[in-house]
């Protein structure tokens, strides 16, 4: 089995006493961390040196639209009527497969580059997410988003054959209806019952904006996360996107039921949506997520632009400059998202006998330097532009800044073309 | 003298239409663009091909603590308190002159290879702001910081031996009394009355927090700006750093006496002060800059990252997603500190006549592409790691992302060695 060692590297390990750095080797046994330190070198064994490098565990983006990264900076600044219903929309309505997949490694390019190894994604072109995926060697869990009367039409026969075709060791499926106002109560019944038959993660946009509260009162008699518990949609294996405008009601009956929240905080502000209770969500034991959302609605999947928004807005908000410091931050972007897709102590850390999904940092760059707290660096002062190389299910995808899977020149040239075919 | 022609860029300009992109070839003779075509090339003609780059004008950060650099991560996620007087206050009493001078270098290439040319600082520590600034090559606005009760101490009279020694083509020299609340009103009216007879500009902090608010009513029987504006402190020389907390009124006077306020929205954050009411600022025609503070209370001094913070936080608080587009963002870190120190029409533009702080960014980073709104890009997407070349006054110092006024090397083993002596 493939055997690599890096040597003389700085790790991020999580200890009882919060975060810490320590210097010691990882060997990567196949897709598997080993921390033991009487590693047998053979001939095979691929020796990495990363002196003045950070190991971290690669970040996890828990819901973004893979799709759309091609579609970044193409509605900015916007009403969000003008934005989705004038601009977004319109435009999908004409995107090819051609234009999703190039998207697609656009986002991986982008997520790798930033230090993100594993993301949730749901999406509306079959099998062009899980291509791309597939080939650029990042982890996801891939939802088919689904909406309308009835789960059992075109879009559920679609994401079949996809989990059919795609699912493997690093791709997972997600059952992804899209929202409580564009999925009949059926729909939402069948994905529940789906769910559980097949033992699958869910995911749904809930709560996201001031007019999807009024809407659901209006016509359920009650908010959307009371919508949703009431017909048994909320358990563990359930992630909500956003939940912007939960009420501490809603929050005890997401905790009570054990669901997972995914915030996207550059999201919900840049489309005029708002702020996200975290520091309540985190105090009630909510297992709270980052996601970047699309490109689009960002504008980028880059996951340390989005830990050094969150770090600053809740303090922003509350006025508490210390809520939301470095270890619930990074937490947020490794062991939570871990915990939410059920595999706590596998993803999101470096450890013994965890995957080795694994990011090295520059610590020579400068938005790191001087070395005064590195674990408040990463969420405090890193830009993503300091990662040199990521590892992913043990195989690199990147070393020294050059992708190893994606042909960059390619997929800038097709983005380029699709794009002006498209979107111009 | 010397003659620069950079050819086949895609240079970023004000039209009465908001800002543009166009292709143009840009001459620089001596510290000068010209945007004529007919350029006479001769032997001595610097030739650089900036084919898939985008020229901007160098981004001028208009509030910082140049030598506190060296201080990044060193105090976060702390309650004010504990953060300004169990960290920053304790340990600046101890540091050197040289840990003051390398710290401002380390400032120094973090602000050039992020795409800043021109900040304004507040510093402690006689000479070494000036020195680095110097050195750098960057173009600055430098104040020694003065308080207590009478302003013609120690501290006044090195603020003058340094203007002496230091003021050039570069380096221009302003009044730094800290705040109301460390300075006496004798002071303030003190500086007032040099700054108008020596024509030079001035700084405070005012209005940061909300102690500063309650101890303001209770001293002097009205708010902060009421208090500035009745002694007669407020002109168009004047820049109020923060105002965070100034309600309608003092917005009114701001804009009644033509003072400058510099916005630092992510040290608002992260001390949580909260946010400044940018908006209505705007709506009432003040003239609104950018700054990032020091390192030690935001943490970077990375004016991409601030401007998209910027761009995002205000569309949150007011839950309206066509608050600072990108135009108001980009005029903030541009033509609005230009107007603030007196050079409207010289910084912040790229025109026939200007000073040529000029920046290049890489059109083929990921961050950017693909192409939709390079504009909006600006402001919504970029993190600074674009940048990669960055000219000031008409010479470079940086190219192709290499530092050609400073040793970086020799700057960060200096800055390791002072932040572990000072610091640790």
């Amino acid at each position: 089995m493939q055997k690599t060692v890096i040597k003389n590297g700085l790790i991020l390990k999580k200890t009882n006493d919060g975060y810490k750095t320590e210097k010691a080797d990882i060997t990567v046994v196949g897709n598997t961390i080993s921390l033991e330190t009487d590693t047998l070198i053979d001939n095979d064994t691929q020796i990495v040196d990363a002196k003045d490098k950070l190991i971290i565990p690669g970040l996890i983006n828990l819901h973004t639209h893979f799709y759309m990264t091609a579609m970044r900076n193409f509605a900015d600044d916007l009403a969000f009527d003008d934005w989705l219903f004038g601009k977004i929309m319109p435009a999908e309505d004409k995107l090819s497969d051609e234009f999703a997949y190039y998207s697609c490694l656009l986002g991986a390019m982008e997520m790798i580059s930033t230090g993100t190894t594993c993301f949730m994604d749901m999406h509306m072109f079959k099998g062009q997410s899980c291509k791309a995926t597939e080939e650029s060697g990042m982890r996801a869990f891939i939802g088919r988003c689904v909406v309308g009367d009835d789960l059992y039409g075109e879009r559920f026969k679609e994401a079949l054959e996809e989990m059919e075709e795609y699912e493997s060791n690093r791709i997972k499926f997600v059952l992804s209806p899209h929202a409580i106002y564009s999925c009949s109560t059926k729909l939402l019944q069948q994905v529940r019952d789906e769910a559980i038959s097949r033992n699958m993660l869910k995911q749904i946009h809930a709560s996201e904006s001031a007019n999807e509260i009024k809407k659901s009162i209006k016509v359920f008699g009650k908010r959307p996360i009371e919508y949703l518990a009431d017909m048994g949609f909320l358990d563990d294996k359930t992630l909500l996107a956003h939940c912007v405008r939960v009420n501490d009601g809603e929050m005890d009956i997401i905790k009570a039921k054990g669901s997972s929240v995914v915030t996207n905080p550059a999201s919900n502000m840049k489309l005029g949506n708002g702020f996200a209770p975290v520091p309540e969500m985190l105090s009630k034991g909510i297992n709270v997520c980052l996601g970047t959302d699309s490109a689009a609605s960002n504008n980028t999947l880059n996951m340390f632009r989005e830990m050094g928004i969150f770090s600053l807005i809740h303090k922003g908000t509350h006025e508490d400059s210390t809520l939301l410091p470095s270890d619930t931050v990074i937490d947020t972007a490794t062991i939570n998202p871990a915990r939410a897709v059920g595999m706590e102590g596998k993803l999101g850390e470096i450890r013994d006998g965890a995957i080795a999904d694994l990011v090295l940092l520059d610590l020579n760059k400068i938005s790191l330097f001087p070395h005064n707290n590195i674990v408040s660096s990463l969420s405090n002062s890193a830009n993503g532009s300091e990662v040199c190389s990521v590892m992913v299910d043990g195989k690199w995808v990147m070393r020294n800044n050059e992708f190893l899977t994606i042909d960059k020149e390619k997929v800038l040239y097709e983005v380029d073309r699709l794009a002006n075919k498209f979107l111009r």
